[in-house]
């Protein structure tokens, strides 16, 4: 029986397959870091060290468990908001994320050990691995409703692989410095997601706008993502920072940022509106703003009052581009909506 | 346009214009602690200290989430058992927190540098907002549904300083010993949104009383907000302690006592209600007593019975308190329920 | 007034019997360890080591508090997908998780100091006490619905009991091998389940079965417990390994199996059904197979490939258990299923 032939083994064909690629790649190229090897205590003792805690575990693990949080349930649940595709959003992020991590420790892997025989795997790889994911999740946004899972798979494919070319080719042959975030790389993932909106963008796709509305208890559901969104920045910001007064400063910085961006957030939202009420769409994502914005910069010496600048002109900019950008003729509509969704939540970074 | 004629423009003025006082005062007062200056890694060497995670962020920062978890979707999910105001309960309080935490940051340094140049923020810092703001949430769950979010605003503005004023008062010039948690901020917190009620109180809110009933999936929401305030109160006690055995002895007290807590709560709600059933209002908040009440002590050598006695009868009364409180005739009704809800959940502390 | 003549007093006596128990028994033997007692400080400089983080409280406390998250909201909204017992199993599970622990700490306590005259607890005891009670948890899961809160605690009493009984045979007298979670005691957990729902099985409960049927709001309440049971498994089995290397490759390798576990599942369910459509309750229950499964050599040098190797053929097993063992003649029915929820998640370990 031809795969192809037969809708029905297509996606479970894709998955054994991918799956299967995984384990063959993982086999032949992957291994642990030192800090994760059972060399590990010798080398400690070789190089004097007196304590377990000089291990990145303790430097790492508890901020890689909040991005975590971020990617499956912050991501999952923040696109909950349109009605009919709560149920799809949570799942098919769960999909694609846990697909996406696997993929994205190889192809960073390999990009960061050009000339090594193996790739080794420590807690960072794990939180890198998370970033990229992320940005597949901002473009999954974009798409949710127009893709079935096989398709989804396909694009994280493709989207994992130009992330790790984009990044090696900005951090490694350009040498473009980008502490932390990145605005290129932030602005990669959202371009990627906006290209494959316009491809897979048809004018009778309009006919289910209706499907986009949102209820109730669909948008205390993806209260839940924004709010774990915003709460665990400060840890995406600082997960991979360098140890010490870096990671604790990039943590203030975007707690501030973030901050003040829910309160010119909410300013903008009531000022466009004709009757002054709060649209919650807009605080669900422009909120988020402040921490993509602050995401370059996070463990510079930005101060305090410079990380609140940013973050209460990203809530400006963003309910304004979500507001005007997307009112405008109908066929335009929905990739203009993309684009504003899309060039405001996270993506992604890349550093050490 | 005279922004006070116009009822439109007030949310959105309130919102920048506070906005704008917190940068221009960051801007003028507040810089970052030794801890997350660049300068650290200099002092750091002259100290003689070897590993870079002795900086307070290490100590800190996993306890700082879980109490911005507590405050964020904790206190918000809390309040969704109000059927009709779930979505107002998470999005105001979302408002409320983001401004009071900048407001208490300020406030709290102030007092806390007062010969100082600067105040110098580090994540301490960030947990006694966070703590401060504690306080606003259990006042704003007194006035939920009967103020509109520039009240709001400006409560938490009135209330974030007054709570700072009474901490000097009661810490630095009378010098009480107030070991963690302390039981005159709680009550403090308490008074203050009883306070609020009563000049907020008119008797015909009463027709609104049938909003307060409770559906299922608003309590489910609200076990959510129940459950992280309920898992996270060890890190919200133990998140300022001392280093070391401190820490560790607050976390273990707070456990027990919120375990003892749950089955009291459980028998009494039992035995109060006419067939033996469970309020789940009950179990709601009065589980939280238990966190409450040890959190003046939890640092002590209470011993774990110690902590178990206290929460055993936390549950007793704290349900107790709740159903014989608001029974009661109707005129009085608001009133009391209010102040059984207030003098209940948690608040606040300053500690190290 | 007797009170097994009078129904409605059952419960409150219960707990408050159980509740003065706990505290009566902890008086008399429970302690601090010496990491969280005040002597600490003393017994550090004797001991000549230099830093607070030298305490179990900083190796441990972020793990212990993920593990905390998935005992009561892992646990309790994963069981929300019986629409009818949504409630219940939140609020049960609460419940007898309060005083599963409080009794798990007695009994693996007295167990693991024989000879002492005190228990001395400490955040490791925590970590373990949360363990057993996952295992009641589980157990729970398979007479949802069918028992009363009396019936569960006396349950949880005779479980912890019997947990901590065959772990001590186990570990202790044969001296079995049994590195992390331990398929014995995983195993323990599952049986036990499902010889309490044998003797409570009633062929006329069949009738009750329309009340499984799951809904949108309910899957999506069950997809919140899906998701942190996931995303915590990492912690749940490195919480309690030795310091440094072997929690960090523990964590790595329940991330590597958790995600490839994902894929096969979503593989399995959709080969498995008509239109290849995704069964949700697939997804929620066997992605968590692959962290069971690695549970027990978690910190070995199983190598990336061989964690994902696990998670592989686990999501397979455990989907085709489900559909398989749960489409068969009514009478039999209700006893397999339970079987095959109770096979397939996690329960508890006990190392160090």
């Amino acid at each position: 029986m031809a795969w192809n032939s037969n809708l029905r083994w297509r996606l479970p064909l894709t998955c054994l397959l991918l799956q299967v690629a995984m384990v063959v790649l993982f086999g032949v190229f992957a291994r642990y870091d030192l800090d994760a090897d059972a060399h590990w205590r010798t080398e400690k003792q070789r190089r004097n060290v007196s304590s377990d805690l000089e291990n990145e575990f303790y430097y790492r693990y508890p901020s890689f468990q909040d991005v975590h949080v971020m990617v499956f349930v912050g991501f999952g649940f923040l696109m909950t908001f349109l009605q009919r595709y709560g149920f799809s959003a949570v799942g098919f992020n769960f999909l694609l994320a846990a697909f996406g991590i696997q993929w994205a420790l190889l192809m960073q892997g390999w990009f960061h050990h050009l000339e090594d025989k193996y790739i080794v795997l420590g807690v960072e790889n794990l939180i890198n691995a998370d970033f990229c994911v992320a940005s597949v999740c901002v473009a999954f946004g974009a798409v949710l409703g127009k893709v079935s899972p096989v398709q989804l798979l396909i694009m994280t494919l493709f989207q994992v692989t130009l992330f790790s070319v984009n990044e090696f080719i900005l951090l490694n042959l350009l040498e473009v410095k980008d502490a932390g975030g990145s605005m290129t790389i932030h602005t990669f993932g959202a371009y990627f997601g906006l290209t494959v909106t316009r491809i897979l963008y048809r004018p009778n796709l309009e006919q289910t706008k209706e499907r986009q509305s949102s209820v109730y208890h669909s948008d205390l559901f993806a209260m839940i993502g924004t709010l774990f969104l915003w709460m665990y920045w400060p840890s995406f910001n600082s997960a991979i920072s360098y140890h010490g007064d870096s990671q604790h400063r990039a943590a203030i910085n975007t707690y501030c940022s973030l901050a003040a961006c829910v309160l010119t957030s909410v300013a903008m939202s009531s000022a466009l509106h004709k009757k002054g009420k709060l649209d919650m769409v807009h605080i669900q994502n422009a909120t988020l703003a402040g921490g993509v914005a602050v995401g370059t910069a996070a463990e510079m010496m930005l101060m305090p009052y410079g990380a609140l600048i940013v973050g209460f002109f990203c809530g400006i900019i963003s309910t304004l581009g979500f507001v005007y950008l997307t009112v405008r003729p109908p066929s335009l509509h929905k990739v203009l909506q993309t684009t504003c969704y899309v060039l405001r939540p996270p993506c992604c970074r890349w550093g050490g």
